[in-house]
């Protein structure tokens, strides 16, 4: 049960609505985000919410039954548009391309991604300075330093950053240069973190575990917003089957259902959803399809060369066919 | 390796070249059909091709390394178009709609369903007679007498059939009145039924198994090239994986791959690939954008009261809607 | 529900609880098989089922609710025993290890491993003649000729014969040279295969699935006993899974829940469970303590050179010592 | 490549080594452990480990190719032994029982568990104060204070304590009342956390990822031993697969094969495993058989009434009849 308060809601009439719900037994969680007030129930005995629901002090209140609630789209029908500001927007209706390097590796290579980003009005760039890798001994990215270089580049354009995070330690660090943290695969389920990043006001895309299920992935993002923030994307980046041909089996099946239960923007991401550089694109048009409100993919000036994962990376002359179809592809939709 | 023959080589000729074939180390299939005259050579050590290739009788002959030989892109690099006469052909740039019911029923739902299809322009429709079903107390179909009525009503409007062929023996007793046999998931390595099927001349439709490998579904579609039909329509209908969500895990990524890896065309069956009605839109159009050259589809007049998995069916309004919004989606992709 | 008949049931009274069970909304088959008389109903609505088990010439009555019934044992309590003749049992408490080839090469290898068998006092081997291959262009077995001389050197030792029958047509044929049919994972769904099984007197391996479900093993199990053969095994063999380590994930959890949901017996097959020679003992240990009633695994004198899938394969020496302590971890499972 | 250096090497002659290795293009790592100094060198020119291995202060060098070097059995044939004092230990031939309740509730319910292992001889009690639980609105454990009454009443009467660390900023605090680390399923790739538990003196059990990968979890243990770390277990507890007959599909393939990869001890986790209460004492049987080195399971006074996962929860007497089967199936696989 989702309860949204009023904003000047009293110290008195709060603690009676929490005492009614411990009354009908239900627990119940405070939620204070940077836009709303809520109080979530969770509870097993059926209620007549109108009892809770004519208080004094409460806006609204809601059913959800369902193990996610303050994500569902059950309670809030109207989708969230994630603001970047200078009316760069995701969700609503608000499609964006998000490109750039796996890894950032130096410059050079940023000057070049962002001048190829701005020549084809992408505005938001993707790029790792914390790379989480299976082997200790691989590189692990240019880190902070790396960060404030690629942070630099990006103001003088104005393209927005969006980058890994990957402990809490980080989120503070990172704050000022990044526009968007990313919350990796394999910290699907890194429930710290997860609660870290509730607390801060800075949109969060949060990527399904490698074998997360779509309830996993909405609870993982139920944990960021019931922290305080409900700027948060989910990404679709393929999961693990028994089929080995790709090295991930992107899942556009559930780009299509989570736009049914989520009122949070969803993006897909085909370079590591498929894995292989030749199939990225019909990949990521077929998510368009399927509804995505943005694409993550990785694009490199030569592919060949990059310290990381160049297999699944277009080049820009490809990049550049990708995104002109992208946004074809996304009209089209937008008309049906 | 594939050896292309000349139609008119001589017993002596071919005679010579298998034999210079086993001096080779290599071990030869002749496979004729419907069309062409072929030898595969199967072998293990390095070939100068042009020692065989220079003999007489041989009109071309190609290198092919992988398990699957026949079906692979990488001799024939022009697509296969199947014709189903009168204009109407998938693959080769031929995109087509199959609809209709999982199962046949009745002459009245036949004949709504025709009705259907011939108002929106639907050539081919869909209706299992003989239907695969996990437990033996369930019903199995019309069989043969519910074919017969379906071939007629079909017949009367210009509207093709492709439904399930289970077992060898039903190969000729359905050959008069079927356009496509259809091979379902659970058949997908029954091999004596692929080749069975390869002895017939008219095209078959193979879905993939439950859990095949892209590499099998090719494999089993050799079987049926490699002896005598070359008539052959691969299917992505949807895989097993941890995920519950959805009935099965609709492999888009595989019809993208497909259509690299072979020259035969590539439907998609969005019902049985996310097994939820309200997906099968969405899925669908993807899978147009990510290249397939056909979808086939359920649609019941009522998919409440359909006698088998009306969960996936649409209704003739959702369907409308779906081959309109699947004929945009392939107009834009042709564009590309 | 499973009503068991009395074996001297009048016509008269079979048309009454048949009639009866209409009245009530169930469908009955009427199954008969090698030792008994019964009729399954389905029905969806509640019944009391002492309505239907007064009625003369019933000699119990069963509610089974799950999909499979027959082959439940929430009816038939005691466990099912195979008897293979001469004491060679398989169930109720009885432990066989059935060894052999891959395929059956040649009359010298037949004897070699027949000969190894007879030394290890192993009762029944197995050895392909049918083989189910992946390319149309492999090795397909030596067939029935291949058969018969198994057959023969087998008879001459006492040794019983597990072989796989691939289509309907080969069952008659095979049936006087084999002890137990086997049916393989690729033809787990074979529905007409498995009715066909159902109609004769000789016992039946059936295989899980590639990534068949237990529940789709029973069911399977069910299209044979509901035809008339209660003499069936089933067989876990390994699951398709995400982890390539091994060829297949044998599932070991199945056989101590299958061993919990069915009277019938069940037997691992660690060779193509895991797929590498290394670990083919320990996980068939691992199964003993499971539960399996039985062991089938490849033993060759030469795995190196075997015709197919060596690398699954163990030599005598490993096999032997593989048997001694199959034996006795079995005799500790019993113990407990 | 894994260079064993002599406690006493000079700094100078370090520096030689590694610029030697730096010369054949290979990146070398140092890792100083509790007991050991080592370089690990990566590169992927072939070299001759002579070249290297005659230098003054090196006491061993080994080729080890793979991802995962200094936890391979490769170059350390003899397996690890975690010792825990007062002859308690695990691997190298030391087989041990971690029994207790998914979650830590109260000082009754500790003190029962502790009774009740006192008198069953098991040695280590498992318990979870921090919870990692899929919904934010979930049970997250007593926290740092129950942690301290755990302890109290185990030291009292000698138990070890295994309990799960979710985040870095937990392993001081936890340092002092346990006895080994548990990394969850879901932080099996949450580097930073093996990162830190590489510079902690106590031992780590690292369990596999939901869908983790063999390898993955060789690397994730790689973290650990190459922060300073050599006290790793790994743990198998189940992996995620289409069939949903169980909670996750218990893998003993695992077992069995990291035995052969590694010199760590491998501990099976039955509980998780397979998720079902009637089947934890075959799985673990049957683990022990394949190799399992110890078996960690959950046991409460009551599952009915337990906090969280009372499904999979043996009581006190199903627990004890297992831990009877247990040691005499280690007992039977010693002799082997």
């Amino acid at each position: 049960m989702i309860i949204h308060l009023e904003p000047n809601i009293q110290p008195g009439q709060l603690a009676e609505v929490q005492q009614k719900l411990t009354a009908h037994g239900f627990t119940s969680t405070e939620v204070r985000t940077q836009s709303h007030h809520y109080l979530v129930g969770v509870g097993k005995k059926p209620i007549d919410i109108r009892v809770i629901g004519t208080l004094p002090g409460i806006q609204d209140i809601h059913r959800v039954s369902d193990g996610y609630k303050l994500v569902s789209k059950k309670w809030r029908v109207q989708d969230t548009k994630i603001d970047l500001g200078d009316g760069v927007g995701i969700g609503r209706g608000h499609f964006q391309i998000m490109a750039g390097p796996c890894s950032i590796e130096s410059e050079e290579q940023v000057e070049a991604v962002v001048k190829h980003l701005v020549a084809n009005d992408v505005k938001i760039m993707r790029g790792g300075v914390y790379k989480p890798r299976s082997s200790p001994y691989s590189f692990r990215g240019l880190g902070q330093e790396g960060l404030q270089m690629f942070h630099q580049i990006c103001r003088e354009h104005g393209i927005r950053i969006i980058t890994e995070v990957m402990m809490v330690e980080q989120i503070a660090e990172m704050h000022d240069f990044i526009d968007i943290y990313q919350v990796g695969a394999r910290n699907a389920q890194n429930f710290n973190l997860l609660d870290a990043l509730g607390e801060v006001d800075k949109p969060v895309l949060l990527k399904r575990g490698m074998s997360g299920t779509i309830e996993e992935l909405l609870q993982g993002a139920e944990y960021i917003f019931s922290h305080g923030n409900e700027k948060i994307m989910l990404c679709e980046r393929g999961i693990r089957t028994y089929e080995n041909a790709y090295r991930n089996t992107m899942d556009i099946n559930a780009i299509a259902m989570l736009k049914k239960m989520t009122h949070l923007p969803v993006i897909a991401d085909p370079s590591h959803g498929i894995g292989i550089r030749a199939f990225v694109e019909p990949i990521a048009l077929a998510s368009v399809m399927a509804g995505a409100d943005g694409i993550i993919m990785e694009v490199h000036q030569t592919p060949e060369k990059a310290a990381s994962d160049g297999q699944q990376t277009l080049n820009f002359v490809e990049a550049t066919e990708a995104y002109r179809r992208l946004r074809a592809t996304r009209k089209l939709w937008e008309e049906f």
